[in-house]
This record gives C-alpha cells, sequence and structure tokens, in this order.
C-alpha cells in the first residue's frame, strides 16, 4: 500500500485545522482598541497551537518521507492522531476565552499529551513495519524528544491545578524544544550508533 | 475519463468534512470541568463519526484504487455519496447535543444509511463501467458486508425510537465491523470464486 | 504558464466551498422531527447549491483539460468566478432560512447570474488565449447553454418578485439543463462545424 | 529538502483562508433587501481581502516556482506568512461590522503590513539560500514593490485615526499597484541589472 495517500490526506486535515481555529477568534462588537480586549488571550492560545500544529506538520511530513510502505493499522494510527490533533481548536479557544485558567490549561495539555502519544505510536508502528534498521529507525533512534516532551506535558496537566502559568510555560518549552532543531542531540545519537 | 481528479476531489470534501465536524463543539462559557459536561455527548457523538469518515474515506480510497477509469454518471454518483457524508457533521451535533435521544439518532442513522446506500450505488455503477471480471467486481464480490450495513442500520433506525441506545450499539457495531479487517470472509468469499 | 497551480486551487476552494455550506444548517435545539421543521427550506436551499457546485466542478474541470496554458488575467478572471462561487453559502443560507422569499430568491439568482457570467468570461479569456481553432474554442462553439443560462438568470430574477416559485423553478431548470449531458446539441454543433 | 510540500500546504492553507472568510458575512434575519444594509461594509471589506490573498496566492507561487530548494527556517518563515495571512479573516470581518472605523482600520493595516513583512523575510531567506545570482534573485531586485507596500500600510496605519477612508484608499492602492502587472518597472529593473 503506498504512502502517498496518507501523506496526501493528512497534510489537508493539517492544513484544515491550522486555519479554521481562527474561526474561534470571535470578532467583537465595539471597534476600540480595548474591544480586542478580551480576544488578547485567545489570541496567544491561538498562536501557541498554530506553532504546535506547525511542528506536527512538519515533523509528520519529514517522518513520512523516511517511509516507503503503510498498511491497515498504520492508517489507523494516523487517523488516530489526527483525531487528537482535530480537537486542538476545541481547546485553544477554551483555554484562551477562560485566560488560561486552571482546568482550561490541564484539558489542553491532556489534548497535546494525547497527540504525541499517538504520534509515538505511529513512530514506533511505522519502525515495526520497516525494520529495526531503516532509516526512520535509525533517525528516530530512542526518540528521547519524544518521551520528554510526553513528561513535560505530564508535569504540566499536574502543576495546572496550582500553577497554571507554570504549565503553560511547560508547553511552550515542549514548542521551543521541537522548533529549535537540535544538531547537537542528533549528532549524538548518529555517534551513539555508529 | 481519468479517476485523479475524482480521488483528489473527494479526498478534499472528506479532509474538509472529517475536520470542520469539530467546529460543531461548543466552547463552554465557565472553565470548571463541569462546565465540559455538555460537551461530552458531542464528543462521543464526533469520535463515532469521526471512526465513520475515517472508514469512508479508506474505502473509497481503496475501491477507487481499483479502478482506472470513471464516467459523468460516477461522477454525479460520487457526489450523491458526498452529498450525504456532507449532512454527518448536523446530524453529529444534533445527536451529541440532545444527549442520543430517539428522534435525533433516527435521523443519524437513515443519513448513514444513504451514505451507505450511495457507496454501495456507486460501487455497482463502477463495477458495470469495468465489468464483471474486472479486479473490482472479484474484490467486492457479492457485498455481504455494505448489504448487511444496510440492514443494520434500518434496524437501528426502527428501535431507535424505542431503544436509543440499542440502535446506537448497532450503529457502532457496524463501525466495528469495518474497522476490522475481516480476512477470514474475504477468503471465503475469494475461494467460493476460486 | 502552467495550468496545474489553477487547476489545484480551484479544486481546493471548491471543494473548500460545497463542504462548508453545510455549516449553514443551524443544529436545531429540540429533538423532535419538528425541530427539523425551520431546517428543511434550508436543506432544500442546499441540495440546490449543492448540485450548482457539483456542475461548476464537473465544468470547470473539463474545461481545464481541452486548455494547456494560462496567463496573469485569466489567473484573475478564475479568481473572479470562485470569488461568485464563494458567495453561493452566504444567499443558500439566506435564501432557505426566509423560506424562498422574493428579495432572496432574487439575490441567489443574481450571484448565479454573476457566477456564470464569470465563467462565460473566463472561456472566453482561455478561448483568446488558445485561438479559435484550438479544441475548448471548438467544444465550447457559441456556447448557447451558457447564454441560455444567463438569459434563464436574468429571467428567474424578475419573476422573483411576484412568482418566487417560478424563479426558482428556473433556476432548477438551468441545474437540470447541465446535469443531463445533452449530447444532441453537442452533435448538431459538431456537426455544424464540420 | 524539496519544495514539493511546502507549496502544497501553502497553497491548501490560502485556498482555506479565501474561502472561509466568507463564514464571517453573517446571515441577516430579515427577508428585505434593507435587511442586507448590515452585510454591504462587511462584503466590501470581504472584496478587499479576496483580492488581497489572491494576490498573496499568485505571488507566493511564482516566488516559489523560480526556487528549487528549501530549509528548516524558510519551513517556519512561510508559516509566520501564513499566520498573519490566517488572521485576514478576523480583521476583514471586525473592519467590516464596523463599518471601517478608525482602530479596525488600523489593525487592518497592521496585520496586511505584518503579512508584507512576513513575506519580505520570507523571499530574503529564499534567495540568502539560493544566492545573488539565482534567478529568484534577479527577478525581485530590490523588491521596491515589496518596500513600497510596507510604507503605504505604514502611512495608512497612522491615517486612519483621522481619515480612516484614506487609510483605506490607501490599502487598495496597495492592492492595485499588485493587481495591475508592472512590465514597465520589471523592464526597468531588468536592464538596470544587464
Amino acid at each position: 500500500m503506498g504512502k502517498g495517500r496518507l501523506e496526501a490526506f493528512s497534510d489537508g486535515v493539517i492544513a484544515i485545522i491550522i486555519t479554521i481555529m481562527v474561526l474561534e477568534l470571535k470578532v467583537p462588537r465595539g471597534s476600540r482598541l480595548a474591544d480586542l480586549g478580551p480576544v488578547v488571550p485567545v489570541l496567544l492560545s491561538y498562536v501557541l497551537s498554530f506553532v504546535y500544529v506547525g511542528i506536527y506538520w512538519n515533523n509528520h511530513h519529514h517522518m513520512l518521507h523516511a517511509v516507503q510502505k503503510v498498511n491497515g493499522p498504520i492508517l489507523w494510527a494516523n487517523l488516530h492522531l489526527l483525531f487528537w490533533l482535530s480537537l486542538v481548536p476545541f481547546v485553544t479557544a477554551w483555554m484562551g476565552e477562560n485566560r488560561f485558567a486552571a482546568m482550561p490549561v490541564a484539558i489542553y495539555g491532556s489534548v497535546m499529551f494525547m497527540a504525541g502519544f499517538a504520534y509515538f505510536i505511529l513512530s514506533r508502528m511505522l519502525i515495526a513495519h520497516h525494520g529495526r534498521d531503516s532509516a526512520l529507525a535509525i533517525a528516530l533512534g530512542k526518540d528521547y524528544k519524544g518521551r520528554t516532551s510526553l513528561v513535560l506535558y505530564v508535569m504540566g496537566i499536574i502543576l495546572s491545578f496550582t500553577h497554571s502559568w507554570t504549565a503553560l510555560g511547560l508547553y511552550v518549552l515542549v514548542a521551543i524544544m521541537w522548533f529549535i532543531p537540535d544538531r547537537r542531540i542528533e549528532n549524538a545519537l548518529a555517534e551513539s550508533r555508529a
């Protein structure tokens, strides 16, 4: 089974998610700068999610680039990932409209955790399908970055009830961690295998 | 007439349907966990529809993979299928917001029945266009799975007025039936033809 | 300049238009069949527009299939067409929610007239770019169907103020005219040129 | 890293932005022509933004056509551009619903300025990646048009507080400037380099 259909469909869904998210920015009634006030936290929430979804698009495309074939279960593992990403617009709006209150921050982190977990499952299934000596298996290695992300999400979810801004800071940290291409780690991993 | 345009357009529409469905999840005003309460049945309804549309994408793509050519009537049979799928976000939200009440469950099943029926028509037209000895005709066979789905939908629609949760269970059963690739039946069908 | 980008972008926009239109179907609050009452005219309106946009997708793709190259002005003639098509969800909802009242029916017809006119301009510009002996010029001929559509729209717009259902009937007539592939006329046109 | 994925994703997002913008046109309750009154400024605002996004699609595609390769930072520069474009539906609706009041006009101009600036950054990064002798570097030259646009936006933003219609006129001027292909300037630039 070719991977082309999976790539095109995933790219389409991710492009739609990143774009319809903006529909959650409700247009205020008044025309003064102050009327934009309630929109600001939703906008900040939107920026964070935009970067997240951008990172997912980026990495998803990279991962599938290193892949030659897919099968039925992989199609569903991919739809599982898209499902959690599809909830991002909802939790983004809920978190923003409640100005980063405890529970919305925790739920936002939970959806991000599930998306990260779904991505992890997908990557493991792709490796299992291509073998431990495949380019993908070598590129991902032990996937410290993926595992660290999941741990940071869990820490953020727990912290959100007492220190919601610290929790948010951890989510931002995950985004930065993926945003900056960490060549040092990649090289280290490459050498450890050489 | 090539099939490429049909595939790309269908994939695009299905990707949009599966994604905009999430816009029906209305963001609650409050920030407590209890405020998410009314969203839960809509979310469950969303999960079911997400799996359904995912199955349609999967099977639609498979079916068209086995096809070489299309014609005008097939284009319209395909648009007929997309029409019923386009109503899925509407009935998903109606069913979820009314916590799986009788009539919404019946209407949900009716739209699913019509989508299943439209898919059946499309498959028969594709077989008629390619001949009874075509790869598609052999792959689909008598299409017991498609026919069983339609019967289960009708049973669900009738039951929804008295036992709406049983009706819903039948819809879930159809989803599971398609979700799990039943190789035993496929092989049996293949042998019965050999 | 290649036509691939124009085709892909137009297909994308048309796929989004035909799908987001369903977001105008507002989910009713109650769960009885009677609660669906106000949705019925919007649904009928939606069916008509779905068929219309489906016809545009079909014909647009056909027309561009017969084309080898595009230029800057053609890109804008195409965006002009997409602009009027993008207004279809709005006028569809307005017409449906007002149960086919005079003014919404007139405005619906006006948007359809403008889309038809934009399509006519686009076809003429494509012919001018490819020459009077091109496959496209021969295929379109004098475009009686396109011209008749525009006349029927104008008649519908005028009639809408006194006989809004007759006006609507004329719009449906245009849809049927395009829906049924009229091979007799095509052959007649082909012979008249032979 | 190939540019195909970047092109397809950007085209998808831009197609979605230009289309979902119409969802901000709120369907009026009444069925008289006068009921469309409040929609008119939103429609005018929509027309301007439709042309703007159309221009971006056009130029973005042109620019990437002259490009052979991309890298990580370029992917993010592109997402940065898409981010500002994704805010266009929001500011379009806010400006239209407030009938081109001072602050919305200023914010609209600011988003347009940022989109123009993001486009400028993207073009410079593409040139840096391909070298000063690349086809892209020669085609863009000193990018007087891009720089002039940014200056006009800043003038518009400042003017919006005292003469909001003049500010709007400047935004329209930028659109016209890009809409009309200015071959004279292009030739002049080409000669100055020859």
